[in-house]
């Protein structure tokens, strides 16, 4: 079998957003790349969670064109592909409607960096696209939805007026969508499960401290770095590695 | 046994409800319709769940006048059998004190369409039933229950006149009623109770985006048509179908 | 063994409230009365619920006076006992820190009749009584607990005066204390445990009700009756009874 | 095996605190001390609580040395000696990033005393620290964290002009850390992990009370004094010690 141990990996991943209450009835999937062959693992789309086998997995190239599998692959394949094609680094991709996240991405609300929970993880605010354009919704929408992505990590020309850096998606691997839910990737798809977890948590406090206290402040530069670097990077301390 | 069949998938349905969490104690009911045979297959009142079979089901006629069933139907058939009268294209109804949805109706506001999740499968606002006059509560109330909600989607002649669209009850399945409980609806029984507890879920995120922004905007038309027809309607996409 | 069927009663009805999710660790603790022999049977303080035997439930007479039993009983059965000697006809009482019935306590707040849910087992607001002065705090506080419960009950001059009704215990069966936790009552003690998991359900409700809108309106008197009779009372319809 | 019985405990306190949904993934630690022989006892960083067994522990000494263990110990070390080389009564300290204690912290709030619950266990307001500064970020992080929920505790010279009291860590026994999670101490390692579990109850309470009435009242002297002496101190009532 191609890819089997993509395939496991990327149904595990699955199974874990289960696990996890990120997922209701069929609404999510992951999906993990093999860059040297350049073809993505999927999930196949709204088939029950518990009948899925290793070998259901939905094989495709980096444009999403199937290369092996008899079911339909994701509905949401071409915004895994684009993310692919766009962010060299990323590994795997995961797309689930987590109530918290998705509640900030119905209200169009970047999640801020509230405290140290979200500086381990997301190296500032997880940001939130424009609302996609009527025209862009009525076209290649699923295609248009990455594109959104894109251009929130990459900038806008007023940003790079402005002096906005853009977001290196490795740094804060994960957005949400407006009016829609949050996309979420890693260095592999397991990596990206892990992260779309932590997102859920983070935006369940982020919550509850806007509605406590709707002036609460970011962290500070200094304990960003201090809890990102801490997780993360060549000087890394957390953990037996 | 008279329906057997129905009667199975009746009591699958109410099991489901309280798998889902959307019931405490008692508080619900689901019924199912063979509309060859203009019966109603509805759960007895008041009986615990754990206790339930399929043969303690009640068959009625579509006036609520019992045809099969040693137990008093639900305190609230009266109202399922109104919306069979009425909606024709219904298969079953849910009745549940789920507690997001619950409390919209209690405020006695409708559920925005504020995202995607809300937009695969409610074309729409959610509405809420003008509360009932103390004459209709005083009369035929559960009956009147039903009229609320049925007066809700045909719309008012003010309505007509302001040009607001009577709403489609297979486009927009579910009904709040104010100071009460949602109603929801589907093509079967089991459709009807997988929609109930979509609606909680999206009744969820909908007071999470409420709380956290006041003024959240609802999702575009286009967005509302790319999601509901995406999971509806002859050019579905979703799934395996 | 003396009073074996209340005994077991009394316990089954505490582990009802851990099992409904209504206490942490030992927060919480319930008792029944035998109205003919005059005796209080009550969980003792302190002690482990899974460790629990009907042999372990303390009895007292109605004025605490402990009649069997090695252990201590609650610390909060002065409250019980009051409660017994001046509402005649309840049967159990149960007494919990459950979350959001202990939000409203926190905030003074009654909790108002905002839908069927409530009306259903509450016929009107669940009152908070009056913050309990330092002396009485300072004095025999547990047995003032259960005053500052029948003063709410009963009115005060100033009620009688301004022509607000007492509040009938056997309607609103729970009573708010300020600044601390619900008390709850009930026919026995099992109806007791289920009218406490109500009242939570009823409080998430209204707590999620009030924060989406706060002006949310009170039912009407005609829908209180409607539903409050239609579980009690000699014309109920509720049920197979 | 050195320290046996603490290092079971330990491991036990950090079972507890996973059982009870204090902690996601491996964000949480627990300690022991052993005062005699001056050893501290502490979850290894980062390794999966169903791996963990007693010989797992690592065993420093007061000032973080590792006396025995082959795995790193938690990243949170520095600051559980400081506090047990500061707060010499206390037996185990607790970190979590228990999410409704955390939400406090993001926002820079105390937890008032509120009620009850709260009084029981904590004799007072749960403080928060200040902000630590870029320094102390860039700096000795961990250590830094100890100062300034000891200094918290201690209060400033300001703090002593405007006649603020010292708080007592065995009255109060947990800290928020601003824009970072709770710290939770006790006489031993097994009631650091009771009082964390309390904790979260308390803030859960404590979050839904404000968000329902910003201005809710905190308790009085006088009741937070009956409740706390209730379970705490010679004159302790609770229970059937």
């Amino acid at each position: 079998m191609l890819l089997k141990e993509l395939r496991t990996a990327v149904l595990e991943a699955n199974l874990e957003l289960v696990r996890r209450g990120l997922v209701l009835y069929t609404f999510g999937n992951a999906s993990g790349v093999d860059r040297a062959q350049g073809l993505v693992v999927i999930k196949p789309s709204g088939v029950e969670y518990d009948e899925l086998r290793p070998e259901d997995m939905v094989v495709t190239d980096l444009n999403g064109k199937i290369v092996d599998g008899k079911l339909k692959p994701s509905s949401d394949l071409a915004t895994h592909t684009l993310l692919y094609r766009e962010f060299l680094e990323i590994g795997g991709v995961v797309h689930t409607h987590s109530e918290y996240a998705t509640s900030f991405a119905q209200a169009g609300m970047a999640i801020p960096a509230l405290g140290t929970t979200h500086a381990d993880y997301f190296y500032g605010p997880v940001p939130c696209t424009e609302p996609l354009s009527d025209e862009a919704i009525g076209g290649d929408y699923v295609h248009e939805t990455g594109l959104a992505i894109v251009a929130r990590f990459r900038g806008t020309l007023e940003d790079a007026e402005e002096g906005r850096d853009e977001i290196d998606p490795m740094a804060v691997p994960a957005c949400l969508v407006a009016g829609h839910a949050p996309f979420v990737w890693g260095s592999d798809v397991s990596d990206a499960a892990h992260n779309a977890v932590v997102l859920e948590a983070v935006a369940r406090m982020a919550y509850r401290t806007l509605t406590l206290e709707a002036e609460a402040g970011v962290v500070t530069k200094a304990l960003l770095d201090r809890h990102y670097f801490r997780k993360h990077g060549a000087k890394a301390t957390y953990g037996q590695g």
